[in-house]
C-alpha cells in the first residue's frame, strides 16, 4: 500500500529522453540540442581524472564530498558549512523540497518553468502556484505578490532563466528578496550562472542556491550538484539528504573540472559566439531570438502550432530540440548552443524545415 | 523555515566515512576492510566501458536506464516495468520510504541492522521499532510478531543480513512473508544476494526488493543500485525517483559488469575462499567466527569493550573495520573479505593487537 502523497499523484513523467526518440525512431539523434548540455564536452582534465578513476569504482565515495566542497566553498568565498553536494539538481530539488516544504504548502513558480521542478514539489504534496511570465521574462513583482497572497513557503527563480533565457541582475533579484513574505524561502536556482554577466548574490537566510556541474562545466552525465545556503539550511539538508549521492568518479571528475578555470572561460566565450551565431541564422531566416544569458537561444516561430510543428519537423531530420510548455514562451523553440559546425548544420536543418 | 519532519529531526550522520578517518589522522588507511567494498575490483570489461564512457560525460544520462534495465529484467525473468533504478541503495531506502511510508507509520527492524536503512525512515517522520537478533541471526518469528503489534507499515529484512552476514532460505523468507499483517509491505534487501547460496523468491505482491552493483560486482563508487516489485510498485516509485539519479558512466559500467558472469562468478568464488581464509586466521587466534553468506565476516571478540578496543587499535595501525552498533552483535568485528594478501596482512594485524 503506497503513502498517502504517492497514491494521491498521477503517473507522470517531467521529461521524454532524447534515448526515447531514438528508440521510438529506430535511429540516432544526428543533432541532440534539445537537453542544454555542452556540446563542447567537459576539460580534457576532468576526462582524464574520470579515466583515472574507473579503476577504483569498487570503493565508495566520499559520503561528506569533503575535498570537492572544500574548493567550491573556496571558489564562492564560504565556508564548507554552506555547501552541500547531490546527485545533480534533480536530487537538489527533491532534497530542497522535502527540506522546506510540507504537504499542503504552497510553492510559487513561473507558468512554464523547469518541469522537474514542479516534479519534486508534488512529490512532496504540496502545491503549485504559477505566474506568468511578463515581456518574455520573469515577472518578479508577480512572484512576489502571489507569495504573499498565497502565503507560500517556497518560491523557485531560475536565474538565468530556463526556458526563456532570460536574467535578471543580482540588484534586482536582491530587491525581490526583501519583498517576500518572512518565513518563505527563495530556492534561486542558478543552473546556467555560469553564463551570466553577474552573478554574485550575497549570502541571505531567506535564499538557498543550487548550482550544477551540468552545463558550463560539461558534466551533465556525471550528476553533480550542489547547494549554497547558510549552515542552518544546509543543516537541514544534511538531515535527509543521501550519503552516496555523488558518485566517486563523478567527484574526481568535478574537483579536476574545477580546476580547469581556463577551460571554463573558453566555453563561455565560446558559447557567447554561439548564440549570436544561431541568432543570426535565425533572423537570417526572418525569424526574431529571445536574448538569452544561457546556453541555449529561444526562436520565436510567432505561433504555437508553428513552434510545435517545426519540433515534429526538425525531430524527423534527426534533430532533437525542445520547446517551451506554456504560453506566452510555447510560440518559441528552445535550441541549445553547439559547436560553430552543429550551429551550422542547424541553421541548414531550420532553413529545409521552413521552406518545406 | 523548515519542514515539520526536518525540524523534528536532530542532526545526525548513519556513517563515519573512511576518508574522514584519514583525515583526521593525516594519513591514508593500508587496509580498508569496514565497508565491505570488493577489494577483487570491478570487471575489467566494466572498468573498460566506464573509461570510454568518460568523454561523453556532457552528456546526460537515460533517464528511464532503459538498456540496463532491459537488462536486469532478462536476468532476472521479469518485465522491464517490475525493476527500477537507482543511484545506489541509498536513494532505494529513501524512495522506498517515501512510497511506502507516512509520517507516524510505524516500521519494523532488526536492531543493529543498516543505520542509513533507519536514517531514511526517520527522514519521513515515521518511527521505527526494533527486534533482537536470536542465535546471532534476524529472528523472522520476532519480526512478523512486532508487525503485528505495531500494525507496522513496512518490514525491513537484508537477506543476507548486515551485519551478521546469516542468511534465511528463500523457503523461510517465503514462509515469513506470509505471516505479515495486510498492507505491511516487505523491504527485502537483497544487497548481498550474490554471495548467499539461492536468492530465488517469486514476485510478491507485499514484497520490494533492493538490489546494487556495489558488492559482488564491485562498483560501490559507481552508486547503482535497482529496484524490483510489481508493476503498480515500481509505478509508485516512478512517481517520484530521480530522474537522472544514475550517472551516465555507471550506467554503461553495470551494463558491462552484468555482462561479465564468468567475472562474477569468480570473485563469488574467492570471496568463499576469503571467509574461509579469514575464520581460520582468527580461530588460529582462539576466536571464532559467525557463518556468513556475504563478504564480510563477523569475528567474535566475546564482549563489547574487546571489540571495540580492537577496531580502535587496528584503526591505530591504520586497518579500518567495522563492528556492529547493538547487543549482541556489538561483541563482534565485522571484517570485508578482501584478496589473499589482504587476509594475511590483516591476521598479523590483529594478531599484533591481540597480543599487544
Amino acid at each position: 500500500m503506497h503513502s498517502s502523497i504517492v497514491s494521491g499523484l498521477a503517473a507522470t513523467k517531467p521529461f521524454i529522453a532524447p534515448e526515447s526518440f531514438e528508440r521510438e525512431r529506430g535511429r540516432p539523434l544526428r543533432l541532440r540540442l534539445g537537453a542544454n548540455e555542452s556540446m563542447f564536452g567537459a576539460s580534457p582534465m576532468a576526462i582524464e581524472a574520470m579515466v583515472r578513476a574507473s579503476s577504483q569504482a569498487n570503493l565508495y565515495p566520499d559520503p561528506d564530498g569533503v575535498e570537492l566542497r572544500t574548493a567550491l566553498a573556496e571558489g564562492h568565498g564560504l565556508s564548507i558549512q554552506e555547501v552541500a553536494l547531490a546527485s545533480g539538481i534533480d536530487e537538489l530539488l527533491s532534497l530542497l523540497a522535502r527540506v522546506f516544504i510540507n504537504p499542503g504548502d504552497t510553492v510559487v513558480t513561473s507558468l512554464g518553468s523547469y518541469p522537474n521542478f514542479e516534479y519534486c514539489v508534488n512529490g512532496v504534496g504540496a502545491i503549485i502556484q504559477r505566474v506568468r511570465y511578463r515581456d518574455d521574462a520573469i515577472d518578479l513583482e508577480a512572484l512576489s505578490q502571489r507569495a504573499h497572497e498565497t502565503s507560500a513557503r517556497m518560491v523557485y527563480l531560475a536565474n538565468p532563466d530556463n526556458p526563456s533565457g532570460s536574467w535578471h541582475e543580482p540588484s534586482a533579484v536582491l530587491a525581490f528578496i526583501a519583498t517576500l513574505p518572512p518565513d518563505c524561502t527563495l530556492l534561486l536556482d542558478e543552473a546556467y550562472a555560469e553564463f551570466a554577466p553577474d552573478f554574485a548574490i550575497p549570502a541571505h537566510a531567506a535564499v538557498v542556491r543550487s548550482r550544477t556541474f551540468s552545463k558550463a562545466y560539461g558534466l551533465a552525465g556525471a550528476r553533480v550538484g550542489y547547494v549554497i545556503g547558510s549552515p542552518d539550511h544546509i543543516g537541514g539538508v544534511n538531515k535527509i539528504r543521501m550519503q552516496f549521492g555523488v558518485s566517486r568518479t563523478s567527484q574526481i571528475g568535478a574537483l579536476a573540472a574545477l580546476g580547469d578555470q581556463d577551460f571554463l572561460a573558453n566555453i563561455i566565450k565560446q558559447t557567447a559566439e554561439g548564440r549570436k551565431a544561431l541568432s543570426s541564422q535565425a533572423n537570417a531566416l526572418g525569424l526574431k531570438t529571445l536574448p538569452s544569458h544561457t546556453n541555449f537561444v529561444c526562436i520565436d516561430m510567432g505561433d504555437r502550432p508553428t513552434a510545435d510543428k517545426t519540433v515534429t519537423a526538425l525531430l524527423e531530420r534527426d534533430v532533437f530540440v525542445r520547446k517551451p510548455w506554456a504560453d506566452p514562451l510555447d510560440r518559441c523553440i528552445r535550441v541549445s548552443i553547439g559547436t560553430p559546425e552543429q550551429m551550422e548544420m542547424f541553421g541548414e536543418d531550420l532553413r529545409t524545415v521552413l521552406l518545406s
